[in-house]
């Protein structure tokens, strides 16, 4: 152990900590400075940035014998407090740069140290500072952080006030609509808001730390588990396997279909007689410190018999394929789409056909937070697991039968999540948590290295799609034939749902009159498939978004005028064969068209031989809610200080927060409240009602629609004969009761039949995307120049939340269609292998235009937007490398080894 | 566990909890706000307040079942930090509010509660608020901390500027003798300040937490000690003994003189063969978690042979009595005084003839912060121990041999320690967190509750007192005889250095040319003798002060114009027979003599039947060092920075920083430099060099002495030929070495000889008391409405550092006079039944006047400060209370009851 007295946020303090030990651990969990957030680990995300002696340095992978005596060392703690923001983040608050916060502590500090050498820096300086810092962000497409740095530099400058930075309440005090700050920005941007590691820190001293002891093949069966060795190792407790698992030892998938030839019960909580994929926990230490935890884990050993492992869905079909759940066939799911007259004498007859195979890949979520839980009985003896889920009712079915434990006895509560992006609509850590809790007794925390998390939780399903358009002369498609494959891993859960979104959405946004396609669902021992945004949209956009360009080439129109021709126009109906509920389409296009002129033109004049630029096009919808009639309950209580609201909007960073008190809020207005009065209790099984979960962008339509009515069911209440609303002691006098029920069912909606026709979604959001792209012909490599997005989420609630969602769904567009995977469990281990997109990466030129069309069954006129932006982002990148350079990528991503071999191909042909 | 959301500094935080565990417990331990001290645990020193809900409340017994959801708390964290400063934070700096600092966070934030309700108080109702509120201090005496909350008061009002608030460096850029706030002060005021036990909630995760099984009896012999069962006991590591102690398992007393009849070994680090007194640590628990540990020692079975226990040293003196150390007599050593001719031909033939006994009880230090602790093998392998120790060398070679562990591979570091006012010059758990470290190899923290603090640390030897004065018929003093009995406990160590303060002191200050007398060392089993502020004199002086006053009655004249005629004159010598340095007492005197005067009359016209009103006057005496030739040294190094001053100017919580600061400061003006340029690295025996203990008032002196050395050798080098002085680079390039040793020894020294006769200190300080009290008849309790000293500290380094001294010195003296003891092991156990001054106990009305005579030896003219103000307050206090009453105390404390005993016996007679 090493004595030191390092000056940290401008006090000397006597440091003891292991020369070994990482300057992050020592600030966290040493000194409790919690706001210095740990992401990668790696160095690769900038979450740990502090200032040592004027420099951003990443505390992750700073050793404290790397620190000198008498470092001065600046945090976000030093940053800033609530009752004393620095600019910074005042602006970031204003600007929406907290989305799930968990970056903003380490952009913040390395903003700081960047003002404090160039109090004027350009756009440019700023985008190059985030880059080489490595400050990565995964929710705003860092757009937002720019605009946040250049306010703050004016206000240090003092060339604008704080004041005038600052958010003001407009003069008719209404919020919906505005950019009025998320209530979560001020703990965000101050490094106070505590995630699960955070809470982890701040648990009671007897809590064991878990480490898991993990398979390290992906297929194979168990011969024997020893833990004796294990258990000797220092400061353990205790080691759990399967054995200690109270209940039938399997996560539930709640299988949505009848015709899923599986159950469901495929997915142990501990392996007991197979390992289905790399990573799978066979045991969990619980020790002292998680230091000894994870080396007594190393100790478990566990004899195996390996089996061949299908890494592919093509793999898991090969004659010779074992089943890899036993008595399941490994094809497990099968979704078929019928829509109109048969195809095949439509393709026959039509003037053009185009066909052709994509392939979309296994994209990880990468989000900023690795996952982290924890579990305790709570003061009434109820089992409480506090995670990352979005899901909190849905996974406390999914897993009490499998833990062995009466639902009333389960409580799950969310916890501050550093982004999701839907990875958490499945249980992770829940169970695991959950089942040490049970066998100890004992609060118990675990939580993932980046490693771990990338390897060890859900990822976007691959699709391998094939898919062939028959057009008329005039370029209207007449009949669409699909066939899709889906590689969703070994576990099931959601795996048939997924693949009914290809039935959905390949060739949505068209009136196509005749389609006919099947899907299927393939088990196989690669990363189970979990929701990640726009669930099944990007792998289905791919297809018909691409292929789309292919007929306008092989017709000779214009891409966007061939979208033009044919996307939804009244009388149209989507492949489930419903009518949209709005045609925004033709205002977007035209709202379009003008820039697209002028990309064009700008490409082509920038064009030289080595670089080669072009601009694509491409459509995208999703629909918000889950399939049918989509539910949620609220509640919303009058009290002496304000108005309550208690909801299970569980947020991945999104904004659930802001979704609530801007809908709240609007619904509330007639009483005259101040929405500092409107207090949001959030995500706690025990205390908030089911409000379903946090996917498919629902929450502000479905969730939304169910405060408005428990806002109007109060306010009606309040309302006094002679007009006026009553206060909360006039409520009291007469005996009224504060507190109603909010629910809103979509029952207008009907779920898809076996043919995928139905009418699934109430509302849909619609968006036009357009890139422009520079292709390097000497290394293949593509980068994004300019984005642009015309999208129709309905009405806006809150803008910095809205726009945030699409500037960093469109980022993860781009990062799918040039850089991201998960493939080689080997290479694919970190934020920079899999390929993250840093600053450089998104472009500053970034463009959003609405048309906000209303939504009769949207509150307030509201659909959801989470979704839109990454539907189909990748496929306008895509289009536009073709535009450039003529190489039609279609399988993702498009690494410049692959496009290089394309321009090559070309240049041989 | 709870689940709860708190608002904590305007964030909402989720908190998991134990519903029994304490809020303070939470705020620290879990949340790592360890602004927010503990003190007693007993809701009686306040230091742990914080704001719930608008109310001040103490957290250390708030249960986390009784702060409601939701609750809002603002700890010391969420009042200001660093860089914005709360008005009450500036202000506690400025008028030296923080001495030690560890009441300063709970102070602050109670003081904030009562601006937010009253923002115009008086100061009577400062004083009400902190009384009610429980805001203990035993630094400041309270009236800074009123004066702090006025001054920011007034900045929050408007009426005065923050910046006019704030220290102002002067024109001439001298801090010397000026208000410069001390370097600490920011961290003790924004809650930064790690002691000992925030350190240790800092420490690595590896820590073990450690728990003594102690004696519940005072003396015995050990049959046996049985640690199995508390092996088995929950998280428990190691259970560590006498047995697995390497070396000597005792501390050595270093013993001053040959006479001693001790060898100095008697003090077991683990008692192995007895148990000498209540509290003697026997098994030390190394556990997980300190709730284990304490668990665990309570299993710990040790058998024991009771043995008569001697609670006084009359007691020990009893004929009967068994040897408590078996082979050394239990009055083991005895220190004469012979100075002049024999007294008792002058007694004989002396017009006036006075004589009583008096008895100073065992006064308890009663620190805000308890003892803590902890130990860890450093980089080097070396055995670090930081404790509050304020002698770090010297108990390094008190506990090195004990342990068993060679001195090159022992460091000794201070912590910053929320006061010890002389307890930490013993050591306390030194060598148990180094047994323990030694035994595990692990990092190991023990903290003391409060009840251990006061039971099982040193304690004030209380001195039984026959003292006899002879006068000529003017009221000279011709002769003194004295007898003196120290009840020392059962450890020797400076039992017998603490006995020849009796002969230096009794009768000090008056040119008494023939002295005899004796003192002797009793060994007892009540608790140890450690240091106390002004070692030895308020035990001589409340003999000798007291007796003046007899004198003056006998007499008949007034007894400040008896002391006038008495104190030293040119040609006097005192007790030891050294000439004094100055002789300031007639100027001393002069300037009290009209305030006096005032005195008298204001509490004649007060006085009424119910409420007597009196004035009492003493005088005080204390040497500046350790006796003879005592010497420190220091380095000083200059940088690029500036200029860093390394010594082991250790701090109680007096001012270290300040002190070294200040002189340093005044050294090097000619070289021009800021004080903010200087930098201090303390108390670490691997890095600073030795300055010899932090006790008798020396280090001003002292180390005062060696940093103006250190400071002109570094000048002399820097110099350039042609005048003005080199840079740190010039000094580089010229190859002139940079680091220069100061060092100072106090040559003109003499110890004492035999007969106590000697120069046993270059420099004294002195001092007039004068108070002012009022008896309530009826009770007997006593209240003191005023109190004034005049002093003569030579010439002031700080003016805020040496006022803070005198108030919180003589504040000591108050209890010390009315109210402190620690006689009965049940009853006095806490710092309420042990009787602490509380600010309504301490006057408003408080004076201090100086008399700055130089002192030739001092650096800049300085001596020390921190023993005078508690050297002969309390006489003064039963000097005015026979003034007021009649009513004659010699044994301390004077309790209400004794009082009242007093005043009825006068009645009857």
């Amino acid at each position: 152990m090493e004595k030191k007295i390092l000056n940290i946020n401008k006090i000397p303090r006597t440091i003891l900590a292991n020369p070994e030990a990482s300057l992050a651990d020592v600030l966290r969990a040493q000194l409790g400075l919690t706001g210095t957030k740990v992401g990668c680990g790696m160095a690769q995300c900038g979450c740990c940035s502090v200032i040592m002696d004027g420099k951003v340095v990443r505390s992750c992978v700073t050793k404290m014998n790397k620190v000198e005596e008498g470092a001065e060392i600046t945090t976000i703690e030093g940053i800033g407090t609530p009752d004393n923001l620095h600019p910074l983040q005042v602006s970031w608050m204003v600007h929406g740069g907290a989305q799930c916060g968990f970056c903003s502590p380490g952009f913040i500090v390395s903003a700081k140290a960047l003002l404090d050498k160039n109090s004027k820096p350009t756009r440019e300086d700023v985008r190059d500072w985030f880059q080489n810092h490595r400050n990565a962000c995964r929710c705003t497409g860092y757009k937002p952080l720019v605009d946040a740095v250049m306010d703050a530099a004016r206000v240090l400058r003092g060339e604008i006030t704080r004041e005038q930075l600052a958010y003001k309440l407009p003069a008719d005090g209404r919020i919906w609509g505005g950019k009025y700050p998320r209530p979560s920005a001020l703990a965000k941007v101050t490094g106070t808001c505590d995630y699960g590691a955070d809470l982890g820190l701040k648990l009671p001293p007897d809590t064991l730390q878990l480490a898991l002891a993990q398979a390290k093949v992906s297929h194979a069966n168990i011969v024997s588990i020893d833990t004796s060795e294990a258990e000797k190792m220092p400061g353990v407790y205790k080691v759990v396997t399967h054995k200690d698992v109270k209940g039938k030892n399997r996560i539930t998938g709640l299988i949505t279909f009848p015709t899923n030839k599986g159950d469901g019960w495929d997915r142990p909580i501990l392996c007991d007689t197979k390992v289905f994929q790399f990573g799978d926990a066979i045991a969990i230490v619980c020790a002292d410190t998680v230091e000894n935890a994870r080396a007594a884990a190393e100790k478990v050993n566990v004899k195996l018999e390996e089996l061949p492992a299908y890494m592919s869905a093509p793999a898991a079909m090969a004659d010779d394929a074992i089943e890899i759940h036993p008595g399941t066939p490994n094809v497990y799911y099968e979704q078929k789409i019928a829509k109109g007259d048969e195809t095949k004498p439509l393709m026959d007859s039509a003037a053009y056909v185009v066909e052709d195979e994509f392939y979309l890949q296994r994209q990880p979520h990468l989000t900023m937070e690795p996952d982290a839980g924890f579990a305790y009985f709570d003061d009434e003896g109820r089992l409480t697991i506090q995670s990352k889920s979005i899901a909190i009712f849905l996974h406390h079915a999914m897993i009490a039968p499998g833990l062995g434990i009466e639902p009333d006895k389960l409580r799950l509560v969310q916890n501050p999540a550093g982004g999701t992006f839907g990875y958490k609509f499945s249980p992770t850590m829940e169970a695991l948590v959950g089942a040490a809790a049970m066998a100890t007794g004992r609060p118990v925390f675990l939580r993932y290295d980046y490693h771990q998390h990338i390897s060890y939780t859900g990822k976007r399903s691959p699709f391998f799609i094939k898919l062939k358009y028959g057009a008329d002369k005039n370029g209207k498609i007449i009949a669409m034939e699909s066939d899709w494959l889906v590689d969703h891993g070994p576990y099931s859960e959601f795996g048939d749902l997924l693949t009914l979104r290809g039935a959905q959405f390949i060739g949505a946004g068209y009136g196509i009159p005749s389609i006919r396609g099947r899907g299927r669902t393939v088990c196989t021992n690669h990363a189970w498939g979990s929701a990640f945004r726009s669930f099944g949209s990007p792998q289905s956009f791919l297809a018909s978004e691409v292929l789309m360009d292919e007929l306008a080439e092989k017709i000779g129109m214009d891409p966007l005028e061939l979208r033009a021709l044919n996307v939804y126009h009244p009388g149209d109906t989507t492949p489930t064969g419903q009518e949209p509920e709005v045609y925004s389409f033709k205002e977007m296009i035209d709202k379009l068209r003008p820039l697209y002129q002028k990309a064009k033109e700008k490409a082509k004049a920038e064009s030289t031989a080595e670089v080669k630029k072009g601009v694509g096009v491409s459509i995208g919808i999703y629909g918000c809610g889950i399939d049918g009639p989509d539910a949620s309950r609220v509640a919303i209580e009058l009290t002496r200080e304000g108005v309550t609201v208690f909801s299970s909007w569980e947020d991945h960073g999104q904004g659930a927060d802001m979704g609530c008190l801007g809908t709240a809020h609007e619904a509330l207005r007639p009483m005259g409240i101040a929405p500092e009065k409107i207090k949001l209790v959030m995500n706690d099984t025990a205390i908030t009602p089911n409000s379903g979960p946090s996917g498919g962008s629902r929450q502000q339509v479905v969730t939304g629609n169910a405060i408005k009515n428990g806002c109007e069911l109060l306010l009606a209440a309040m309302k006094k004969p002679g007009g006026g609303y009553r206060t909360y002691d006039e409520m009291a006098a007469e005996k009224i009761p504060v507190r109603y029920a909010g629910k809103w069912v979509a029952s207008m909606n009907a779920a898809c039949d076996e043919n995928a026709q139905g009418k699934p979604f109430a509302i849909y959001m619609y968006g036009v995307f357009m890139s422009e792209v520079a292709v390097d012909v000497k290394t293949g490599k593509v980068k994004v120049e300019g984005f642009t997005l015309v999208a129709d989420v309905g009405k806006i609630n809150n803008k910095l939340v809205v726009d945030g969602q699409i500037y960093g769904g469109v980022a993860q567009g781009i990062g799918l269609a040039l850089s991201e995977d998960f493939e080689d469990l080997k290479k694919h281990s970190s934020l920079l292998s899999c390929g993250i997109p840093y600053a450089k990466d998104i472009p500053d030129n970034f463009n959003i235009l609405y048309v906000e069309t209303p939504r009769v069954n949207g509150p307030f006129g509201a659909a959801g937007v989470g979704e839109l932006p990454l539907t189909s982002p990748h496929t306008s990148i895509v289009n536009a490398i073709y535009n450039a350079c003529g190489v039609r990528i279609t399988r993702l991503p498009a690494l410049p080894e692959k496009v290089k071999a394309g321009l090559e191909a070309k240049a041989a042909h």
